[in-house]
């Protein structure tokens, strides 16, 4: 159980000094990490982009403090952003262990809606995925746990399976999430695809390749039209920033983090994005064999893809035969006419266009991450910026292509293909 | 300009008696109808199936006052439905007019929250389109007038407009209609498919047609389909129940009428709703043959099924090339790069998209009009059930060869050919 609260004095942003008598107050951190607040040790860890991350520790355990600021941590109050994300993602946290289960995200122990604040489970010893992937690690359940989570999240948050009031209603609580799906919409959709103010790229080495992309016809239009999916298909709650930098992984433990950016959009977005890290975490492999080859990791890489997609379907698969008590495909209509192979042929189908769709949103969130305002670390930590752009350069063009003909392509594995293919190629 | 109240006195459902001494107190309705209510004439003329409506004339003109009752009128108080539906009416209504112009649906003059209750334009002499329908008239604007209607409410209501900021504001707003949406979600899309409750046919005579349809594992998947579209596509601000008898006309003017269904779905459900119910005019007219042939007026049917596709794509490629200002397909994309083909490239898979939708919902609608609880006129006031079923047979064989088809067929002409076949079989 946790406490929530909305009440108390106006918003003030939290700094190492203060906190201690902050949380203090607070029963559900005491009681966790100790009474005696002056045998805490606090230290502020932040997330890199958005948000202040404290990280409490005492005598009877930790705790993780995580508070919103009015702006962009990243950029600062030139770019304000709403206190209300921290509201967006309690709300997404608590619906999602609901649904994946206990122990797939941070258990929440406090919400102080008025400070924009979450006190939730300190993971340790957790490690960022991102991070451990670019170290060359193979967590092992990370496949089956990720496959796992997607299926669950994505099918209980829709009309398959929840009380279409209670859905509606929980659509209308999250589309006010307007500036958090803005900066989707802007930064992964929009912005790479031309020439804004926030974009940055490896240059020169990366110039001629871009102005091939931002010249294509075929791919800014079908950009946008996953950008319409985006925007319009709201299927179910998604966590809407599901990459390898929202994961936190050991061996043994895999937690999902940071759902801010949960809104109601398509259940394609959030695997897709999820893949397409996978797959930049390959291309950029090449750029990280200072310490010892990596072609077993990259040929591991594309077999987590293979099994985070198989685990999904099989899962969804088996929830639709087994909780579909939504208004969708009703059992009415097929089982309880015996009819079972009906409601199979609908299934196909819908998973058919999950597929079709996660290709297009994969190979945008590639394009974003290597031309856009934020991109990520596997590539980032790649020092010689010719190295770097020659893991940058097929990754751009394995993009392209699953996007453009995500109605033509078959099967996760000749998609690996096409990266291995594409990755061989070098240049 | 109107007035809006939420105050006052609880619900009460009006009748002929209170009316006059409760409407005197609203200015706006003194106004237009003369202060002195003793010299009022009021009639109620209901509107079938939800609602309270009167007829208020005086000296100096008339109104129309609908109020919304705490339960479906048609079937009284054992089918509750809530008073909020008068509010989404209020709202919806507004838009139309403001995104189709002012004379293409009743103007409102008050609305009044705590009573639901709307008064607005009297329409004289209108009569509901689909009864003249039936009576053989060829009112000659509606073709025009109604696919402007679509093609400027759908677009301007939608993501390719409107500020992303204010959709989803407007988004959430409508979310809450949920009960109405739930009768369409149930009435349209699933009852039809299988013996429910308050399903009605022709029987005997369609017997055999009802369970051949029933037994369609095909037809029952892709109306699920539909369905899915319907709940999720949270495109635009759709009318909701877009049919023949939600318009009113005289030979020189068109209103539509009743949005109490609004809420955030695909366009192609208005478009597909309205175009079904001149097929199903169409299908219809061999049962009022008896003050004359109809063979000229089927022919008109179809053409105005081509006239409202052809206009709205028309007017909704003009809008796309003169008010694209929303988040989508952004001319700073293609326009501002001296690429105006990439925006006409997604404007024709946008269209081809609406078409291929709009066929799947037209099927749907014409089936349940001829299996579910809600039947038309059209097919309603055939007394003959021999004769009657004669008309909703090839109808329910059109719709359906429509929605399984709906990837592979190419134009309107070739759904009206389609009809013309089915027809022409007869049984």
């Amino acid at each position: 159980m946790h406490s929530v609260t909305g009440e108390g004095r106006a918003f003030a942003a939290l700094d190492a000094q203060s906190l201690g008598a902050r949380l203090q107050e607070i029963p559900a951190v005491a009681e966790r990490v100790g009474p005696d607040s002056s045998k805490w040790k606090i230290r502020e860890v932040g997330d890199g982009n958005l948000n202040l991350v404290f990280i409490v520790e005492g005598p009877a355990g930790g705790v993780v403090v995580k508070q919103a600021l009015p702006y962009v941590r990243l950029v600062g109050e030139s770019w304000p952003l709403p206190l209300k994300r921290s509201f967006f993602e309690y709300h997404a946290l608590i619906r999602q262990e609901a649904r994946a289960g206990v122990g797939t995200v941070p258990a929440v122990y406090h919400f102080d809606e008025r400070q924009a604040l979450i006190v939730m489970e300190y993971l340790s010893p957790h490690v960022i995925l991102r991070r451990r992937l670019i170290e060359g690690a193979m967590p092992p359940k990370i496949g089956r746990d990720l496959g796992l989570f997607c299926a669950r999240t994505l099918f209980q948050g829709s009309d398959l399976c929840m009380p279409t009031r209670k859905r509606k209603e929980d659509l209308a609580l999250f589309a006010d999430n307007v500036e958090l799906c803005d900066i989707t919409e802007n930064l992964v959709f929009t912005d790479p695809y031309f020439d804004a103010k926030m974009n940055r790229h490896t240059s020169p080495q990366l110039d001629a390749v871009v102005a091939e992309l931002r010249a294509d016809r075929d791919l800014k239009v079908e950009a946008q039209r996953m950008k319409h999916l985006f925007a319009a298909k709201a299927e179910t709650l998604l966590h809407g920033d599901l990459h390898t930098g929202s994961v936190m992984v050991t061996d043994a433990d895999t937690r999902v983090i940071d759902p801010e950016f949960a809104f109601y959009g398509p259940m394609a977005f959030d695997v897709g994005m999820l893949l397409a890290n996978f797959w930049m975490s390959f291309f950029a492999q090449p750029g990280h064999e200072r310490n010892g080859d990596r072609a077993e990791m990259r040929e591991w890489l594309l077999g987590v893809a293979a099994e985070i997609w198989s685990v999904f379907r099989t899962e969804f698969a088996r929830l639709w035969r087994t909780e579909r008590t939504g208004i969708l495909y009703a059992k009415s209509l097929f089982e309880d006419q015996e009819d079972a192979l009906g409601s199979e042929q609908a299934l196909n189908a819908m998973l058919a266009e999950i597929w079709t769709d996660l290709l297009g949103f994969a190979g945008v969130e590639v394009h974003r991450r290597i031309l856009g305002l934020a991109h990520n670390a596997d590539f980032e930590t790649i020092e010689d910026p010719d190295l770097r752009a020659n893991c940058e350069r097929p990754a751009l063009r394995f993009g392209r292509q699953i996007a453009v003909n995500r109605t033509r392509i078959h099967s996760i594995d000749e998609v690996n293909d096409l990266a291995r293919i594409i990755a061989g190629e070098g240049a």
